[in-house]
């Protein structure tokens, strides 16, 4: 077992949970009935000592002996066995699934509060742990009776495991391009194809494996509408829930990668001796759609992940910033000072910190408005929840993935030497946390889908039912006495913000189109930039607050202090970005299309 | 031997010398009149063939064996011996090196064109070459006339190697604090210390290794004037040049890192059994000055080294760019194309150009001007080069530096899940060039140097030379009919520099110190961007001359095309980040000093 570099807490997801979103109001739910809050707790503070004490140790471990292939067999590291076991006596496999084929019922944002803490602890194991209760979700959602029966329940208590099969050589992004082929074979399919790319398409930590495989009927038309979704078994299940036969999948090899060594990446051959049975999953024809549900639960999850990151970055260099003895401050003499005494380690830190509360405030409060988006007794409500995730997921994949590696740049800096040896897990983050702006639809994909379809969901109203929101919290607080600096930034970048959206929307109509997705990503950094923004003044205040009360311990007064700094150094240090790219963005350049292919 | 990714070409690097800087002048100067342009172009001709064929093929191999430590001895990859033969045949160790002890007594700025060959092919490679000559070139400097005759010529030649041994355990940054013990003995000195981090420092290329130690002399005095410079063979040399007996410096480990692995980082113990020998090399108490000319080379070859990267990022992706069918462009249904095609890959591929070529001109202008501040016939001249590139050098070191890892990050992009796999050399250039930020001073060093001191060097007089310089050049251009909005650009954005510097100026009277290191990395990166704005306009305006002539061959003219698009575009797209920095630091934020240490 490798070092322990869990170091992180949960002080500031109590926070948020509690303090900023108020969850309690979930308790009022029918489906949350039988929860207290005082069971919310339990359950976090369970799931952090499995993730510091269980899956932390092999973290290190796991990316140094990383998985092995050999004739069609992965191996996973040797911990990873415990770190199931585990998983599966504490049931953590389904926790907001619902109870009828064994889940927990939890809200999902309990849930993925408890994920954080695991993926922290080891994002490559968190890769496997996630995908069998996914599919089986996905089955229950849309499968058969006779389907979820087969299915659901082992996939929801970890006995089996599950992997999403989309991509192909050469159809990477475009997903209707799939030329897998299915053939119908009595009650089943024949399969044909080969899917690359695959996470945990291939292990040894469960009996079976169900891949959820999408495929063209034969004579389906092209494009996605052609598309079907199927349930593959590795091992075929026999209608009374034994394992059958061996099924026609092969996995062919593991790819070598920068980083998430100790996840399985898997290359699948589906019927290559014509034998592959698989089952259809819902209607023919629907298989994108129902892929992309997964896909957009994916895409939120890479933003919980990157909070993940950033929390273990924060507190492993902030440990060592603390410890460190290195240099005189700038422009004076004498003793040397511990490096969190540095100016320029208190700006990285600040970087840190800021990022990592800034990215869980933007990530939580979009995991609550989906299960608002589910939940909430209203239709209406509901529709909106729903419609506000749409425009929040594309924030929540592009903005935070692409902050982690910088992040993780930012650790590797703070640490100096050390930083670059693998005595210290920051490296390793930075490796892992890669592959995370590209996969579930690459950071340019979510900017692209914000700019050029987000916006203009249902005529603009949804982009601007959350400027309104926006507009009236800082018309609430503007004449306040607090954080009026920051109000006044918040209020500069979201008149920015909507002059932007204008401008595109004039992009369209004088035939500049290609304006848009050659300044995508800088509209969408800065549109999650005033959207955490917001987020961030409604903690300050209400860490204010906090303040005011006369008993607090020590702890928390550290954390309401830290909070209030971190919001103004959020708002002060990154906010003003909005202006900075608004000026590029306005310049209209239209260089880098307009220069020739040959002249690059 | 792995596959060679070795894609870029040399076209820009000669546009540079010859067009740009006009080298030729440097053939007036008594040092270079024995050669001619020609050779120069041979030899940049055979350096690009030697570093394709027979250096770029171990690029990958040597990451996947690394170095091998064994009882204190390390192994290198295998396919780095025949390398190191071809280095010594073609007498490439020392190009830049006077004559007398064997170097070529080439222009340093050949010579480093050769190396960004060198490099691109494989950095891990060129970190055992530098050694030997560096180290040979300080004994050249500093040391008596018998440790010349004893060490250099081998040192010249490649029969032996180097490392420059200035950390210890505790003791990174602040190199004055070096522990290492010198005692005299006889002729020589006994050393005593542990070294950390010595690049090169225990290999079986060589048959001896001269390392070059910092350590106190008993009785010296603490602090920077108490350390003076030992040469320490790893084998003793007697007198008449044979081998003698091993010396007591032992590798007791190399570090495992992120990349560089075939680098060997060592840790090496002088005189653990008391019988360590060393020679002093020039006088006592000098030893960090003279350690320190090295280190500021080392700086400079940073920003050389990620230019030889990001020609490599850019030809490789460009590559695959040109080949890759993903997708519709943004807007439009219908046949898919090449990514080459999609805005945003567009924008990528501008940035790595902008920035290769960028860094590119700021490297060579720097080298230029340090070998006119060694051989201009004026002393004047000498002098004022000798103060500019004092000025230039923390640039060439952060910004490049800084800037190379988001490159390796957008090239890893734009080849979107492969970019993440071992198959592509982007990951492998990512992890390898992350150290550059770090060593030889950390980047944040750099910006202090420069915030702090040289700008005001010679009462801020280097500062203004440089600003004038532009702001002739501003003048001069201004009301011309090219390049207009670009000149404008670079005008407001050195307005903005000079304010920032006038800014800084104040804080230093009034007490706001920490504003400065707060920000100097905020200024320093953009001044280097002004730097490169101005050196990339004149650029431009070679390029566009050059496309009035009549008879240009094609390549030709795509390559002046490109350059005026790249010149455009960093304009556009780079300069105005100046701006919003600007904004940034004067919003004046001293949140990451004030907030408590224990509130973080």
């Amino acid at each position: 077992m490798g070092q322990n570099f869990y170091k992180r807490d949960d002080r500031d997801i109590k926070f948020v949970l509690k303090e900023q979103l108020g969850i309690e109001r979930l308790l009022d739910f029918d489906v949350y009935k039988g929860f207290t809050m005082d069971d919310f707790d339990m359950i976090l503070d369970q799931a952090q000592k499995i993730a510091a004490n269980d899956i932390a140790p092999t973290f290190q471990d796991g990316d140094r002996q990383g998985c092995r292939f050999d004739k069609g067999t992965v191996s996973v590291p040797e911990s990873f066995h415990h770190c199931w076991d585990v998983f599966r006596e504490g049931e953590w496999f389904s926790l907001a699934m619902k109870t009828d084929y064994g889940g927990q019922g939890l809200p999902l944002i309990i849930a993925e509060a408890a994920a954080e803490f695991f993926m922290s602890a080891n994002f490559s194991f968190g890769c496997f742990v996630g995908l069998g209760p996914g599919n089986g979700h996905m089955i229950e959602n849309y499968g058969s009776e006779k389907l979820k029966d087969l299915f659901c329940r082992k996939m929801y208590d970890g006995t089996w495991g599950g992997s999403m099969c989309l991509t192909e050589p050469g159809v990477g992004s475009d997903a209707h391009m799939v030329t897998a082929k299915a053939v119908p074979d009595g009650n089943a399919y024949r399969l044909q194809g080969t899917k690359i790319f695959i996470t945990s398409g291939e292990h040894n930590l469960t009996e079976n494996i169900i891949h959820l495989v999408i495929a063209r009927i034969e004579g389906a038309p092209s494009g996605a509408k052609g598309v079907s979704l199927f349930a593959v078994p590795k091992i075929w299940v026999n209608e009374d829930g034994s394992l059958g036969e061996t099924n026609d999948v092969v996995c062919i090899g593991i790819e070598h990668k920068m980083g998430l060594n100790a996840s399985a990446t898997c290359v699948l051959n589906f019927g290559e001796n014509g034998h592959c049975r698989g089952h259809l999953v819902g209607e023919p024809g629907m298989g994108l759609a129902y892929m992309f549900q997964m896909v957009n639960g994916a895409r939120m999850a890479v933003g919980l992940e990157s909070v993940a990151f950033g929390a273990n970055i924060y507190a492993n260099v902030l440990a060592y910033a603390k410890e460190r003895i290195q240099g005189t401050p700038f422009g004076k003499s004498g003793e040397r000072v511990r490096i969190v005494e540095h100016a320029d380690i208190r700006r990285m830190l600040m970087n840190l910190k800021s990022l990592t509360e800034g990215m869980r405030a933007l990530v939580y409060k979009a995991y609550l408005v989906e299960d608002l988006s589910k939940n909430c007794p209203v239709e209406d409500d509901r529709k909106k929840a729903k419609r506000r995730l749409e425009l929040l997921t594309p924030l929540v994949k592009a903005y935070c993935s692409d902050r982690i590696f910088e992040m993780g740049r930012d650790g590797i800096q703070i640490l100096g030497g050390y930083g670059f040896t693998k005595e210290y897990p920051v490296e390793q983050y930075t490796r892992d946390c890669k592959i995370l702006s590209i996969w579930d639809g690459t950071n340019y994909i979510q900017s692209a889908d914000l700019a050029g379809r987000k916006l203009n969901m249902a005529g603009g109203r949804v982009f601007m039912d959350w400027v309104e929101e926006v507009t009236a919290f800082v018309g609430e607080h503007k004449s306040g006495k607090t954080f009026t600096r920051e109000i006044a930034l918040l209020d500069e970048a979201l008149q920015t913000i909507v002059g932007l959206a204008m401008d595109y929307g004039r992009y369209f109509q004088e035939g500049k189109l290609d304006l848009i997705p050659l300044t995508s990503t800088r509209f969408l950094d800065s549109m999650a930039e005033t959207a955490i923004g917001h987020l961030f003044l409604e903690q300050g205040l209400i860490a204010l607050t906090k303040l005011e009360t006369s008993n607090l311990d020590s702890a928390d007064r550290n954390f309401y202090r830290g909070k209030v700094d971190t919001v103004r150094y959020y708002c002060r240090n990154f906010l003003p970005q909005v202006f900075g790219r608004a000026r590029i963005i306005r310049m209209e350049d239209m260089t880098a299309i307009q220069i020739r292919e040959e002249d690059l």
